[in-house]
């Protein structure tokens, strides 16, 4: 083979334009020119509610009264028994699951627990799927971990799951499948009765084709549903072969902290080998183990959430007025994103227009789907009130309103 | 091909028994047995002095002062401007490099520093080389990036580098050099003498073969030296074509908080390619960035290093008092390591029947080198000085003293 001085796919990777940081930086370019208050960015998904203030509180008093040496030092590679017995035992409070502290494995945030768990279980030749609009990082990961990421088309409707078109996709050898809800960018949360169908088809696959097809379910954004009867089921209690990929980054609002988890299901078929397959896993791609401070403050503050009601007072202002203008919007169960149908075929033409009122927003071209934007809602209040003029000149300049 | 549930690789990796962590807890089982005063375990490299105070001040200041979600949110991939900056600076100043902050790619650890560096880098039919005695993971991590390591024999003199096999070793497929000074497990520091020459045949060996040959400095353990004569040679100002891989474990005494950085020198061929398959790299594995408090705190303490004269002290005294019950001991320039050779041909039976002493010490052949044993001496002074008569004792078993 000729000399490579690099790996050319991850070159590629790390060369690759990202419309969503672009789009950001644009905003910043953008805001020097005219001023931060006449940009409106809805460009990143970043959680824009401060951490409990008893997360604070738990970092103090570690200051004053935990041994040094003790507080900084390496867990163990899966994580310290505290913090992996408190995730247990709130998970089976919570979902009256059976999962013990030796199920868990503690991470840094949710990509380590998609690449950890990825690279754990797919091997050449596998295809793992997933389901479009989806979110972009997944073919990375899946890439990396040296399968292909086979795409379920989205359902236009109602941005449920496309169970039609997934039994028609699923083959042999499908490896896996990840699901994201509530998902990044729709917002939708997937119905119990959606979710027991894509199970019972799971079921049925695992028996044709003689082998597990594991579930994994990314849900960083599971406390973000803002109203009272929208339930998030809890995957394992439906299908066995289920990992949970789970971090605080929205949660606890510490997405740089890079803290999480995952969940082998304690009823997945040889769970313990395949838990013992994920620390191999973490140990290959170099994790030695999540944050230890962050360790201790995800167990001393297990049942805490920030305060999310900004993320649904947002919700309901920006769903109301953009109805209002004629903007067709998808209902956004949870999450903080806003998925708003192009009022032009080209989402990245739309988006461009979209500019010319300092509104930032994404194509969904580079989450699997076209002609829709995503609008991400972690943003001020008074952002968005500031905000709304430019959504309905951008409906007029449509013929809209 | 057949279907396989999990990578076998992985599990492989996490089933791997590791004499280290066995050794570790069978010193705790023994701990419960004959109280923890009376067991002298010597077998793992975890720092044993706190992190130094100004970094707990740091850490209440950001509680105080700094916005939540300016301080737990993301920061760019490739780290913070601020903290890059500081870091680059820092560099400058004890090393008289022109390192920029764009040079610069914080990580979670050393261990993300190699990983990321190696699955830049490394492609199919690569090989990197390595030194005998060695860390274990060296391994794991160049086969989880689909590249074959060879191991240069030891020099079993004075442990610094065997050339003559370096040269026997290396061929076109050679990619990349993995070398660690002050070493794990030798405490040996390779003097500017033996880099010189190892870096004149890297040079000629790029020239023969026309391609570049990465050299890779994993340099944990850079602060920990205890003679004033002795110099650690920054590896970027000896050879153009070289990754520094640090890491604020030991130096900040903080392991679990996993923070360190790769310099991608700015003299290497082609940097600026490299330094962005280090992007897609860190991409591709999931690390999205490092820790962000733990990145604020090295900005803040750049210059901070833990007391480490505990560890100077410690080797003194292991060194002198086992050297005068007969055995003969490398001289450890820095880490905190004693490299002694077994008195029995057989290093895992020596460690066996220092067992009965209550010694837990590690065989050298995990470390790709029979008949010597590893000593941490990152514990408690007061637990060497303990553990003395029981070192005697072993020795007096073999017929020395």
């Amino acid at each position: 083979m000729d000399y490579q001085p690099y790996q050319a796919s991850m070159l590629a990777l790390g060369q690759a334009p990202s419309v969503i940081r672009e789009t950001f930086e644009y905003g910043n370019r953008r805001a020097k020119e005219i001023g931060r208050e006449n940009v409106f960015d809805y460009s990143l998904g970043n959680p824009s509610v401060p951490a409990p203030e008893s997360v604070h509180d738990s970092i103090r008093r570690m200051m004053d009264e935990v041994d040094s040496v003790q507080l900084h030092g390496y867990t163990s590679a899966i994580g310290a028994e505290g913090t992996r017995q408190a995730v247990a035992d709130h998970i089976n409070s919570l979902f009256g699951t059976g999962v013990s502290a030796s199920d868990i494995y503690m991470t840094c945030g949710a990509a380590a627990s998609l690449t950890v768990t990825l690279h754990a279980i797919l091997c050449p030749g596998d295809s793992c799927m997933t389901f479009a609009p989806f979110f972009p990082e997944y073919r990375v990961f899946v890439e990396a971990a040296g399968a292909k990421l086979t795409v379920v088309p989205a359902d236009p409707d109602k941005f449920q799951m496309n169970l039609t078109a997934f039994e028609q996709l699923i083959t042999p050898e499908t490896k896996a499948v990840i699901i994201n809800t509530p998902n990044n960018p729709t917002g939708v949360v997937y119905t119990e009765e959606t979710l027991k169908a894509f199970c019972d088809i799971l079921r049925a696959k695992e028996a044709e084709y003689g082998h597990t097809i594991y579930l994994i379910a990314d849900e960083p954004y599971r406390e973000l549903v803002y109203d009272d009867n929208t339930k998030v089921p809890y995957l394992p209690n439906l299908y066995d072969d289920t990992f949970v990929c789970y971090s605080y980054s929205k949660s606890l609002s510490l997405p740089g902290e890079r803290i999480g988890y995952i969940v082998v299901s304690p009823k997945m078929k040889d769970s313990r080998l395949v838990y013992a397959a994920v620390c191999g896993s973490g140990r290959a791609l170099g994790f030695v183990c999540a944050p230890s401070l962050a360790q201790r403050v995800v167990a001393e503050n297990i049942s805490a959430t920030s305060d999310l009601s900004i993320y649904r007072r947002n919700r309901d202002l920006l769903y109301k007025e953009l109805t209002s203008y004629g903007y067709h919007c998808i209902y956004p169960d949870g999450a903080f994103y806003l998925w708003v149908q192009a009022l032009e075929p080209d989402a990245n033409a739309f988006c461009q227009k979209a500019r010319d009122f300092e509104l930032l927003i994404v194509p969904s071209d580079s989450f699997g789907c076209e002609g829709y934007v995503r609008i991400a809602y972690c943003v001020t209040t008074e952002m968005i009130e500031r905000s709304l003029p430019a959504f309905k000149k951008l409906a007029e300049a449509y013929g809209k309103v």
